[in-house]
């Protein structure tokens, strides 16, 4: 049995993209915020929240401090974001006291496509949360993207570290720290490589034509970005210029943590929720 | 009449690209290089090269500088890079001696794409020269990209520039440079907003849901990297997931600039010669 909870749940946007899981066997819901107005909007959807566990609480961050505490005393499995600003909300999960932080982890999100023009899912890391990470953090997020692809069944994931060129050159930080990752063994069941540029990371015939040896040239699983101007830009190139299926959760914590925005789809919504509920 | 010059003409690559232009009228070409090579490249290809100038000469640099030369002597309106290094190359063409650099400017690569999921071409700049401008830099990489739009016809154009979010934060240079682009009175004949998103450039729907009020919001026929590492990203994904068509100019000199590499199609340097033609 996995349990979701969700603070600030009274907000259409949410009660339908849980619509099609309410009724899931082994799944349950702890939805927290304002009673009335959920059931209210429940009835209105046409959503049976009948066997649903509601608790009142109308105050952000109490209602975003209640679900961390839930979880971290093992009533909870995975987090959903409500009708919630999502610095209040991861700042209530990372709160010390409940321990909810994997140890010497950073959050990071960590989003997975469906790309008619891509052969297999592509996973990309960090569209949303870190802006200019370190060479110590950008460790802890692409180990946060593989532990998400380990969970969801693929050993040793390909990680490309993106950048304009595959050779090291010192006025383009993200190839030092490119190659800087490629050399270290602390990632565990995946292969990073970097400097790689996004034709070669993710076209053989690019990789071929450019004579790339790398085993990560037109196979990446995971497109590493330097910083979050280039993960964001990407994020949103792959959804509207290449049809892309999108889906993410938030990594390094204990808990998968779904954390989509108001303007995602319902179907972005309900992918991400699947998404979380996969992870081992 | 517009003459085009190539600086290490033979090529396989350089002769197939300028076949369909072979018999224009209006137009010629100087071809510097190994003449017997090219003629024979030219009778294997079936390219009737018998009007076409032909300069022997075996040298990388002195076929460029005599290129530049010529161009400066005013024999020559285009430069297309033949089989030569791009530095080798843009070396000679910005030699003061030859006066080709624009006052006060810099070099950029301006690249247009057309985007089935986009309603009209789109710019991006810059994908492959300057790797972080300083915003004066920027400010001359956006001029170009506008004077390259305004000559092809596209008065006003809408210039986006790119950062993860719409809102000023000093974590995030780019949204800093952005909305200080954005209050400039020096781009002439076209609309610059920014800090802005892709998607709210680029997506009306997006830019509706986010409550965006920019004129350029989903409308940008020019969208502003704010580095390289970004710039290169997007084209690559553009083209790759997008299925984007694609050409190139390097704009700031006084002459239109063709940089194809050798990776490109012939339907990319087939584009971009089409596109400096038709640059006023």
């Amino acid at each position: 049995m996995k349990t979701v909870v969700i603070p600030m749940c009274h907000s259409n946007n949410v009660i339908e993209s849980i619509s099609s899981f309410i009724d899931r066997d082994n799944l349950s819901f702890i939805l927290i915020g304002d009673v009335e107005e959920t059931k209210k909007i429940a009835v209105n959807s046409g959503v049976n929240i009948d066997g649903v566990n509601l608790i009142e609480e109308l105050n952000e961050v109490k209602a975003c401090t209640l679900a961390a505490k839930l979880i971290s005393e093992g009533k909870g499995d995975i987090a959903m974001k409500g009708l919630v600003h999502t610095s209040i909300f991861l700042k209530a999960l990372l709160r010390k006291e409940f321990g909810l932080l994997e140890d010497k982890s950073l959050v990071s999100l960590v989003s997975r496509f469906i790309i008619p023009n891509y052969h297999k899912p592509l996973f990309l890391t960090d569209a949303g949360i870190n802006i200019s990470p370190t060479l110590d953090q950008k460790i802890k997020i692409i180990k946060n993207a593989i532990f998400v692809a380990n969970s969801l069944g693929i050993h040793e994931p390909k990680v490309a570290c993106l950048s304009p060129i595959e050779v090291v050159n010192h006025k383009i930080p993200s190839t030092e720290d490119g190659f800087a990752l490629s050399q270290m063994s602390v990632f565990g069941d995946a292969i990073v490589d970097g400097p790689l540029s996004f034709d070669i990371s993710l076209s053989k015939e690019a990789a071929r034509i450019k004579g790339a040896t790398s085993v990560v040239a037109g196979d990446a699983d995971i497109l590493f970005a330097p910083n979050l101007d280039v993960g964001n830009a990407l994020y949103k190139s792959f959804t509207l210029f290449g049809n892309a299926k999108v889906a993410g959760v938030v990594a390094g914590l204990k808990i998968p943590v779904v954390l989509t925005s108001r303007a995602d789809s319902k179907e972005v919504k309900v992918d991400s929720l699947e998404l979380a509920l996969n992870m081992k």
